[in-house]
C-alpha cells in the first residue's frame, strides 16, 4: 500500500483525494486545510483524517467540532507521497519543508516546470518520469493537448499543431473571477506559453497555442488544428482517437451541444461530481482536409488532471508501468465513457 | 410496492425517476423517450426500462441501439401511477390519454393549476391533496416559497410577504437560453404570477412577488421580505427554519458565498448530480427588524421538486400520513444537510 | 466663469469632465490621470488639458506623446472646485491635499460619508449641502433610490421601504470582476448598507435594503417595494414619477425589454456614450396594493451620478437655487428622454 | 445625389441609415418599420421619414403618434438604391418586389450568396461588382476575414489562413439568445460555412474556419492563423496592416485589455453608438513565426459592415472608384482611429 497525504483541499485537492481513495494500491492517509470551511466538513463527512496545513490553527478546527488528525508535519511523517494540490506558488513554498521531511512529492501544474524532477502526463512521459524524485503533474490544459498530441504524433507525425485555447474564466465557486460579457485575449502575445508547457512533455512536437478567456466555468474549450506528416482519412483519426482510454469522442447525433450538456451526460452515467477525466473530442468536428486534422475538443479543468495525479503517484513510487497504472487507474475510477 | 411511471425523461423526469427508484415502497416501471439521445442512453445505463413516447419511432431507438421495452400506452397499462415531466404544456395534451388509461398523473409546475384535482407541496398541502384523482405538483419556485411561508404563517402568522425572484435564464444544457449580459424583468408586471401559484397552497397567505431573470443557470435567488403577525427574534426565526427538513441553512463562517460553492459543497456531501433539494437559506442573512423578516434563499430549481413528486405519489395512491411520506422520502434520498 | 478640475479620469471622472464642459457657466480647467493609458489619449483628443496625478510621471506621459499641462499641484492651484473621482478610498487619501491647496472638493460614492461636510443627491439634499465646505455625491443606488423615495415621499409618506438592489458585477470594461454564471449575495447580511447611505439624504425615510451582484455589466436593477402613508391610485403615481426630470418611464410597448435595448435607445436618440441619466423606471411594472407600491427600475451606474456631480459645484460654488442648478444642468446636457 | 431607402431599421439598418445621411452624395429618403416601437421614435427624433413596411399597420404607427410619410411602395418609388436590412430570410421574401419596382437593391450577410449578382467587400471585391444589379454585403465576420486576408494575399500570397471565430451569442439588445455559462461548437461541423462565404469575395483564397458561439454580447474574437508563401517580419506585418484604412491597431501598453474596453475607447473618441468600424486587431498578439503568421482580432458585429454598405451603394449607383469611394466613406464617418 502506497501511503498518499493530500496537502491542499481545494478544487483539484479533493478530487485526487477521492480517487487516491479509490485505488486498491493506495491509503489515503489524509487531507490538510489551512480553515475548517465547508470543504473540510466535507471531508470529514467522507471520512478523510484532517490535518491542519497551519500549526496555529488547530484550535480553529475544535472550535469549529471538526477534529484534527495532527499538523501538516504529522501528514508528511506519515506518508510515502505527498501531493501539493496548494493555489499556484504555493507548491514553491511548500517544497523545502517537503524535502526536510524527505517525501517524495507530485506538484501541480500552477507551478513553474522546475519545481519537480520531470513534468508528467501519462500518455505523454510516463517512463521518463522514472527515477524522479518529484514530478509535476501539467496543467489541465497541457494535459488535455498532450493526450491529444501524443497519439497523432506516433501515428501519423505531427508537423505543426496550431491551437486556440477558450479557457474558462474561473472554477463555478470561484465568484471574484471574470470577466463578464467579455472574451479576453490572455495573454494577449502569441503564441502562448502552453506550447512550450506542451514540449515539457512532447519535446519534439512543434505545436503553437493562443488562448482566451470566456465567461463560462463549466470547461476549456480547444480549437484545435495539426498539420500531419501524412494524410490519414477522418475516419482513421476517429478510430485513433476513439481507441485512446482517456479520450471521448461525443457523438454525433446524441444531442450533447454544449459543456451544459456534457456535464449532464456526466451526472447521467453516475460520474461523481459530474466530473469528465477525459478530453471530450466533438466527434463531428475531426475533419481531416489534405494534411491538416481540424476538431474541437472540450476539457473539464477539475478533472482530467485527476487519473494523471494517481498515475504519477505509481511512477514515483513503484515499478507499475504504464500500462499497468494507467489500466488500473481508469478501472478504479471507471474512466471511459 | 406502486409501480410508477415517468413521462417526459428530461431534466426533471431523470431525477424523480431516480428518486423513485430509491423508494422501499415503489417500483419505477419504465420512463419514456421521444427519441434515442444521450439521456435515453444514460437511462439504459442506469437500468431502466425504456418505452418510446411516440409509437412509430421504436425503430429509430432499435437503429441506435437502445432496445425499448414497449410504448408509452404498454407503460401507463403497467403502472398504478404515472408523473408527467413532459416539457410546460404538453402534459396538458397528454391529459386524455392517462384518462383513457384510468391512470392517476401527476403534473409538473409548467402547466397550468387546472390540469389536476389539487396542486401539491408536501409541506403546505399533502393533506389537502387527499383524494384527488390528479395532482400538479407546483413549480420550483412557488415550491420554494411555499416550504418557507408554510412555517411561518403556522408560528407567527403572515401579514404579507413580499418577494423579487431572481430566476436562472436557463438549465445549465439549455444553450439557447438567454439572456446574456442582462437581468430582465419577467414578466415587467408586478406582483408576478408566482405570488398566486402559492395560493394554491396556502390560499391564506398574502404574498406579492416580482420576478427578474438572471444570466446564470445553477439557482433562482429569491430575496425574500415578510411582514409577520409577531414580533419574533432573529434567533428564533433562525431556529424554526434550521427545524425544517427541506429548508438547508447555510451556514455562516462555511465560506459559501454563491451558487457555485453551494452546488461544490453539495458533492462535496456526495449528492447525486449535485443536487440540492432543500431551500437553500442563507444564515446570515435572515434577519428580524420589527415585524420584518428579511432573508435570502437559494433554490435548486432542478431538484427541489423532486422529494415533493415522491410525497405526491403517496398523497395519491397510499394512505400515508405526511409526516410518514416525508419522513421515508427524506430517509430514501438523503434529504437534511 | 467657475474653474473645475477633475482628478482622475475614469468611468465617473471622464463623464463628469464631458458635463462640466457643457456647462455655460463653467470651464473645465483638465483632468489628471495616473499613466498615459487609452484613456488620457482620448482626453487629450476631446482637448482637454492633462495633468499627471503623481509628480514623477511627467516624463512616461512625454514618452507616450501626451503632453501635459502640469500636475495635480498645478491644477489645484488654477480650480475653484475639484471633483475627485478616483477609486474608492483613494479620496480620502487625496483630502489633505485638497486641504493643503485650500480648494473645495467634490468626492464621490466610493468614499465614506465623513469625507465631506454632506452627501449630496439634488432632488434629496440640495439645500441641506449649502454652506458645506466638501460634498459627497452619494453612490449610483444611493442616488437612483434618493430620486424615487424623495418625491414619493413629500408627496404621499413614506412608512417604509424595501428594496433588493440586484447590481451589476462590474463596469464594462473591468475584465477582473466577477461573478460569472451567480448571483451573489453581496453583502450576505440584510439590511445592506445602502439603507443607511439613503437616510444620508433622507434622514427620516425607513429603508431597508438588500443587495445581490449578478454577472451584467450594463445596468443595475432594483425591485421596489414602498408602503405608502397614504393609497394612491397606479395611474397617480406613474404621473408623479413621470414629472421628475431625472426619471424616465420606460413606455410600455415600446419593445424595450432589457437593459440592452434600454441602452440601444439611448444610443438612437443620440446620448453620448449611450448613457442614462436618469433613473429608468418600467412603466408596466408600476402598481399599487393597497399601500403597496411595487416598481422595477433600472440605472445605469455610470451615468446617473454625473448630473449630480455638476450640481454639487453650482451647491458649492454658487448661490443657484436648486430649481435654477438642475434646470441649467439638464438643459445643457438634454436630460429628460 | 443618390436617393436611398433603408427597408429594416434594426441594428443594422438604423447605423445604415445614420451613414447614407452623413454622405455628401447621398440622400436618405426614408426608413420603413413594422411596428412603431422605439426604433421608430428614434428614428422620427433623428428626423428620419418613417414608412410603414407592412401596409395595413399604417394605423398603428398614427395611433402611437408617429406619422408616416407611406408605405414600402411609396419608399421604393422614389429612390435609386433600397439597402435591405431586415432579418435573415425576409430579404429573400422582399426580392420580388424591389425587382417588381425595379430598383437595385443591397441586401446583406444573413442572404444567401445567391439573392444578389455579386457579394460585396469593399476591399476584397469593389471593382469585381462593377455592374452588377444588386449586391450582398458580406456578413459582419466574412468583412472582418477579407479586410485581414485581402492585404496579407496581396503582398505576401496566402498559402492557407485557418481562423477560430468566437462568435458574439447574440446582440446586446437580444435577451432571447444565448448561451449562458457555455462555449457551443456552432456548427460543430469543421470547416464552417465562413471560409466559403471569404472565397465569394477572395475566390483564390485558401481559408479554414472554426467557429464557437460565446456568452458576450459586444464583439466577435477572431484568432487567426495565416501560412504565407513569404517570411515577412513581425514588424512588416504591423506596417501592413497598420497601413489599412479599416484596420485598427489597438495599441500596446494602452491599457485596452478586452472588448469592454475597446468600446469605451470607441466611445472616449466619440463614435456614436460606441461603434467600432474597423478591424480591431491586438498590435501586441501579431507574431510570424517561419512562414506562420498569428494575430487575435474583434470585429464588432453591428458596425464594420457600415461603410462597406456605403462603399456598395456606390459600386452599384456610380462610376466612383473603389479609391474615391472608400476615401470619401471613410472621411465622412470619421473611420480611423
Ligand atoms: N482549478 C483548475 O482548473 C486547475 C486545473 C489543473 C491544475 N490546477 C492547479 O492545481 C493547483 C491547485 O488549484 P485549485 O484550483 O485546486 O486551487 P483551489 O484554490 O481550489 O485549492 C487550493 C487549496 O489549497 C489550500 N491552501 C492554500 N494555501 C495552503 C497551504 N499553505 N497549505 C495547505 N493548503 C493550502 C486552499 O485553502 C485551497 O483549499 C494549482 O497549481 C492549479 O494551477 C488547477
Ligand atoms: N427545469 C426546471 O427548472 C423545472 C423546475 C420545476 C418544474 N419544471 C417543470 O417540469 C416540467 C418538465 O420540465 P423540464 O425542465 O424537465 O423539461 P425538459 O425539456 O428538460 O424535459 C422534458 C422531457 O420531456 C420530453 N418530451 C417532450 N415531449 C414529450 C412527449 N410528448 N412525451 C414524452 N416526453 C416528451 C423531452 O424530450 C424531454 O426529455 C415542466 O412542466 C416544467 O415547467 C421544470
Ligand atoms: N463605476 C461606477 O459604477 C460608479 C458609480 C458611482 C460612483 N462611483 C464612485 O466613483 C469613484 C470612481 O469610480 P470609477 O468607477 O470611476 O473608478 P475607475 O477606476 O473607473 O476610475 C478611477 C480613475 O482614477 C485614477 N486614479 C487612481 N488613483 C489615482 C490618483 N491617486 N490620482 C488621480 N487619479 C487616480 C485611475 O487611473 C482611474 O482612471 C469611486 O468612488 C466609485 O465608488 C463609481
Ligand atoms: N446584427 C449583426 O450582428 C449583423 C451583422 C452583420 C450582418 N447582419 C445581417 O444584417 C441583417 C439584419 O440583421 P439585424 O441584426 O440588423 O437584424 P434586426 O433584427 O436587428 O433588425 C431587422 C429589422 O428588420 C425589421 N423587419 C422585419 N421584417 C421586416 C419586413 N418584412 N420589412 C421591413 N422590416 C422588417 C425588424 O423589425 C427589425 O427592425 C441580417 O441579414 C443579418 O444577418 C447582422
Amino acid at each position: 500500500m502506497i501511503r498518499v497525504g493530500v496537502n491542499g483541499y481545494g478544487t483539484i485537492g479533493k478530487r485526487v483525494a477521492d480517487a487516491v481513495a479509490a485505488q486498491p494500491d493506495m491509503e489515503l492517509v489524509g487531507v490538510t486545510k489551512t480553515s475548517p470551511n465547508y470543504g473540510a466538513e466535507g471531508a470529514v463527512r467522507r471520512g478523510y483524517d484532517l490535518y491542519a496545513a497551519i500549526d496555529d490553527r488547530v484550535d480553529e478546527f475544535e472550535a469549529a467540532g471538526l477534529g484534527v488528525a495532527g499538523t501538516l508535519a504529522d501528514l508528511l511523517d506519515a506518508v510515502d507521497v505527498v501531493v501539493d494540490c496548494c493555489p499556484s506558488g504555493v507548491g514553491e513554498r511548500n517544497r523545502p519543508t517537503y524535502e526536510a521531511h524527505d517525501v517524495p512529492a507530485i506538484y501541480q501544474g500552477g507551478e513553474d516546470a522546475d519545481i519537480a524532477d520531470a513534468s508528467f502526463n501519462a500518455r505523454g512521459s510516463y517512463e521518463a518520469a522514472r527515477g524522479a524524485g518529484s514530478l509535476r503533474v501539467v496543467s489541465c490544459n497541457t494535459t488535455g493537448l498532450s493526450r491529444l498530441l501524443a497519439p497523432l504524433d506516433e501515428t501519423y507525425g505531427v508537423e505543426k499543431a496550431r491551437v486556440t485555447l477558450v479557457r474558462r474564466g474561473g472554477d463555478p465557486s470561484e465568484t471574484d473571477r471574470g470577466p463578464i460579457n467579455d472574451v479576453v485575449p490572455d495573454p494577449t502575445t502569441v503564441p502562448s506559453h502552453h506550447g512550450p508547457d506542451v514540449n515539457e512533455i512532447l519535446p519534439d512536437v512543434d505545436v503553437d497555442t493562443a488562448a482566451l478567456r470566456a465567461p463560462v466555468t463549466a470547461m476549456h474549450t480547444h480549437s484545435v488544428n495539426v498539420t500531419l506528416d501524412e494524410e490519414p482519412s477522418t475516419e482513421a483519426v476517429r478510430d485513433l482517437l476513439g481507441g485512446e482510454s482517456r479520450v471521448f469522442l461525443i457523438p454525433e447525433g446524441a444531442g450533447i451541444d454544449g459543456a451544459g450538456a456534457l456535464k449532464d451526460y456526466a451526472a447521467d452515467v453516475g460520474r461523481p461530481r459530474g466530473d469528465l477525466w477525459e478530453n471530450c473530442v466533438w466527434e463531428e468536428s475531426i475533419s481531416v482536409e489534405g494534411r491538416d486534422l481540424y476538431l474541437f475538443q472540450n476539457v473539464h479543468q477539475e478533472a482530467d488532471v485527476v487519473p494523471e495525479n494517481v498515475d504519477a503517484i505509481r511512477a514515483l513510487a513503484t515499478d507499475a508501468s504504464r500500462a499497468e497504472s494507467v489500466a488500473r487507474t481508469d478501472e478504479s475510477l471507471g474512466v471511459g465513457l
